[in-house]
């Protein structure tokens, strides 16, 4: 038993060196700076405006780099809510090998010039968005895979999310802008079919009574990680709407929705349980519902109460689908969903979206003005109309799907090979990852006080 | 007794309902982004640098919606050092009706043309500005009012704030930027005369002992909130010095005022408790007060010693009111503090006044220089002297207490209508509430275990 | 007994009190606002094009400024991991009078003018690096001395490591924009030295368990610590460099080291320890050491594969120390490090240091271009050469050694007067503060419930 955890232990570090070497390696091949960020002095007339432009492009990216990995951390708090400490320590894993990849992958696809990969703020954004995917999925199998296996989830997730993200955005020209598709739609179905081929009969209902019982340690997470989200999801959806005259409006879109999600949840959760007001868990679900649905349509929106009125129906939407869907996709699915990321992620991710069609299919010159040529500026340079770009638009949702759930089957494939599973260990694994939970104060029995020591005592 | 609670939720649910339907319909009649955040792309010239100075004069409002919000949440936190996550649900509940309905009454009053309301950063920013206020007045009353009842305090003290903002910044012309009167004096008083109204005798020793032991949960939010609050309130005081070359000293007098008020904390708590070192708790509300204080004198401050004196004494009124006022509030005044706003925020906000009006006294234009015009604008126009500034600024502070304390009746009196308080109802409400209350700690004999679950147990 | 205590808690009071007062009184005579932040404002030409240049200067600076005190909380959540609320408190005290006191002696070594001292957000900032060595000293002592001979630690290093800074980056023209060697390395050894002097035999055994049983208490503060430090520090290693267009590659590079050295953790912790994963605390300070590394040489790296490297190495490093150095240094060399700032600030400082030597020796002009006049300007005005300059950089090391190591025994002396340790009433002290942290779970027996209290039951 010792040595399979040994060898369990040593099968982590070992990955974790080889991979980190191989990125050493890469990174040294192929990763240089981008000269953009040593651009020279500017003289003081129009080639200093530019630099002002560009540093003032520059700099919200900049801090967006740092609010993204806080939102990497906001999602991880989220978890927290349901899976303490001790799923930090993997995530913190996931995202600081998932950076690294990430800008690999999408180098190789965007930024490659004469053999070598110019990173700088902008591809460090991407990589970020592409790491948030990536975590999204984390929390659809949280507590029954082993580190190993987040590793290999997450070098696969990387690379086919980027591939995802290259298809909509570049090749089809699809406008994306808060990702509402390439990442919280992609990340959830990414992670639960993944789940679904990790399905284990005899695992559901020791979790199923986990989702229950969250002790007051959960609060505690839930509220801090309200605050992170509140705070800087609005500036996540803005990160890539480039000029700043044009950021405005997904900032405030976003604020609304967030809102207006937040009462909805105020609104159901007392019809749907016996508590008269929320659990902060879920409120901090229904900030990240109403965040998810401004992906696509933040920029879009060109009046408040559409936001109001979205993260109203985001709102509903997440507490039912806890109340109703969930238990669906676990009995006749087979789809276990640790952190509820279907409800929050998936189908916020897929209602922003035909939102998103709708807008576009709406959007006219004279609603958008000069802010046309930033949504949609194939639309404004009259190579495509607003009707092209709404199918487009609308071919990007199935798409996506078809990709996350082909994806996730492969890589739910490839966690199963046996060596991965590791079964007689794997139970250690698993155990010390339900301890750190239960240390937690998950499971009520031991909330509170640690069990490890306890038995000492 | 449970259909009592089922009515209840459902009353609440109901209300959230109602109130977000017509927050939607008053802003799809009323509300639109205005045109300045859909500006033309600017040309090289001077158009340009105007677009920059608008786009810097946007951005820091931007980031302050965010802080503003974060502010409001770090004040949360202050009450969660003293009522854990129980209360933060109500509170964001609170914060998320209250930022949609300031902005609608400001609307009215500031942004409305021709019909319609043009919201942007600047009105989102007054409107967290309000929300403060009233976040500041639960903070005198939270655990003994139901959320329904805060949500109508909400719906009432946004409208009378934001009334009382009107004339005192806009028909009366006083400068109050980091809002020591509209918001601190006001939300403090406000909440005090509703706790006064609605005061019951067997209510108060319950809460008294309540007061005096704050589990050690209670510390760990008391550091996140305090690590909050000194990052971010500087910034929060210096939101409305419009101009960039004005705003370092309202950052750096708010900095040095937080230093100051801190180590007068430290000096005193050993005196006036058998502690060595004050409790977290203590530390947060010195800074709190310590912020308070430079809210109106913040900009007005020419030397940094000025900033240092001031803190220095709002960091010794805090503990002193803490030791001394409060228990007279509550044995002669029936008046009831939950989270100690007066001494936190009320008194610190009069010193504030105060000290602003001698400052506008003493401002002369050699002291001032540019900064006058920014400062004082209708004493730079020469339209007003200095000393019938003061005078004005002298008159602000009383009419800001009037307005307070009718408000605080008013709603006072309105909360006590018995369909609202429906008794046999309330006590049922009350005491999830301080279930919750008990959870976090708050009680020695169920800290650190749930009680509702070591029941089941 | 009583009365010791209530001497000692008066003469923290008292002392507070003196320190306060000596501080305002300094700083009416000497200190004012620096013109610059009140500069007229700007015509549309050349002239409002550099005041743009100055504001985006300064507000970068003033963001620091509160990122700075929250890197300075941030390092106090990082003891937090081991010594919960009850070090809290003394670290704020700290930071409070550190900042006022570095004010005053930076400003008298660098900002002196004509018999004022003009302070601005460059000062401030200067001023919170001050303390943040400070803070890393405190950390090697905590638990181990009063809050009053905290306050005379704080009030001599400051004056020493202004010095120690006069010396390297004005008089030696060393090039430490991160501050690897002023900060971290001084404050490092300055921090163990003081631990030397003051080491007592019959604290250590009763210390070592408490390394070794952290709650799970401690787990949260370390992963709500960890978040801040990713979040902020790759802003702090680039604070001081001026110029936007240089600022980036700092921030990179950071940043790429945090990933890198996080990674190493993962793959050294399960081959050192028992556990699978890495505790939390473990990762936060692979975080620091991986951010400490990069603090002279982040602005100096053109490649973003060193930063992973050198961040990798940290990351070795790290752990390593823990797990071999302190024991030695604890058992041989009677040097108690309660933080371990030895294996999280010292010696990835030197490493830093010794990695900057190595590149200022391979800087090029081609290499650098329009940044080398940034990262070496006596290089770049050709007064210098790279090979002079690294020589420099080498010799700032050990003289920085030397400081900090003199400069700890003669405070540790300081420290040892019979008066300030007072025997009989040090227990006591010490208690408190122990209670205080067994209060925090680091006790296993006490964890989850309060001793204080359960004696009540």
């Amino acid at each position: 038993m010792p040595e399979h955890k040994a060898a369990s232990r040593l099968r982590l570090s070992g990955l974790c060196f080889l991979l980190q070497i191989l990125n050493i390696l890469l990174f040294a091949t192929f990763v240089r700076y981008s000269p953009e960020s040593s651009s020279s002095l500017c003289s003081p007339q129009l080639n200093c405006s530019r630099r002002n432009q560009d540093s003032g492009f520059q700099h919200p990216r900049f801090r967006d780099v740092h609010i993204q990995v806080l939102l990497g951390f906001g999602l991880l708090v989220a978890f927290l809510g349901r899976y303490g400490p001790g799923s930090v320590a993997i995530s913190i894993l996931i995202v600081s090998f998932a950076i690294q990849w990430a800008i690999l992958i999408q180098g190789f696809l965007y930024f490659f010039l004469n053999g070598k990969i110019y990173v700088g703020a902008r591809s460090m954004v991407s990589a970020d968005f592409c790491t948030a995917a990536v975590l999204i999925s984390t929390g659809a199998v949280l507590g029954r895979v082993n580190p190993v296996q987040m590793l290999l989830l997450a070098l696969l997730e990387v690379t086919l999310c980027t591939l995802n993200e290259y298809i909509l955005l570049s090749l089809m020209g699809v406008s994306d802008s808060g990702r509402s598709l390439t990442v919280h739609t992609f990340g959830a179905y990414f992670g639960l079919m993944v789940s679904r081929i990790l399905h284990q009969p005899h695992m559901d209902k020791r979790k199923r009574e986990d989702q229950q019982n969250t002790g007051h340690q959960a609060d505690v997470f839930a509220v801090v990680g309200t605050i992170y989200l509140w705070i800087f999801w609005p500036s996540f959806t803005s990160t890539t709407s480039v000029h700043d005259n044009a950021e405005p409006w997904a900032v405030l879109n976003t604020y609304f929705s967030l809102v207006a999600s937040t009462i909805a949840t105020f609104m159901l959760s007392p019809v749907l349980y016996e508590e008269s007001t929320p659990r902060m868990v879920q409120i901090q679900d229904a900030t990240l519902a109403g965040a998810a649905v401004m992906g696509m349509a933040g920029e879009m929106l060109v009046t408040p109460f559409g936001a109001l009125i979205t993260g109203f129906l985001a709102g509903l939407i997440c507490p039912l689908g806890f109340r109703f869907f969930t238990p669906v996709l676990q009995s006749r699915l087979k789809i276990q969903d640790t952190c509820g990321v279907h409800n929050v992620h998936g189908l916020p991710g897929i209602l922003g979206a035909l939102l998103g069609v709708l807008l576009t299919l709406l959007a006219t010159a004279d609603a958008y003005g000069d802010r046309l040529e930033l949504v949609f500026p194939l639309v404004a340079q009259g190579s495509r109309t607003a009707a092209d770009q709404a199918v487009l638009q609308l071919c990007a949702l199935p798409l996506t799907l078809l990709l996350a759930t082909l994806g996730g089957c492969l890589t739910g494939a490839v966690l199963k090979i046996k060596a991965l599973r590791s079964p007689p260990d794997k139970g250690n694994l698993e155990n010390t990852v339900l301890l750190e939970v239960d240390k937690e104060g998950c499971d009520p029995r031991t909330s509170g006080k640690e069990p490890g020591i306890s038995t000492l005592v």
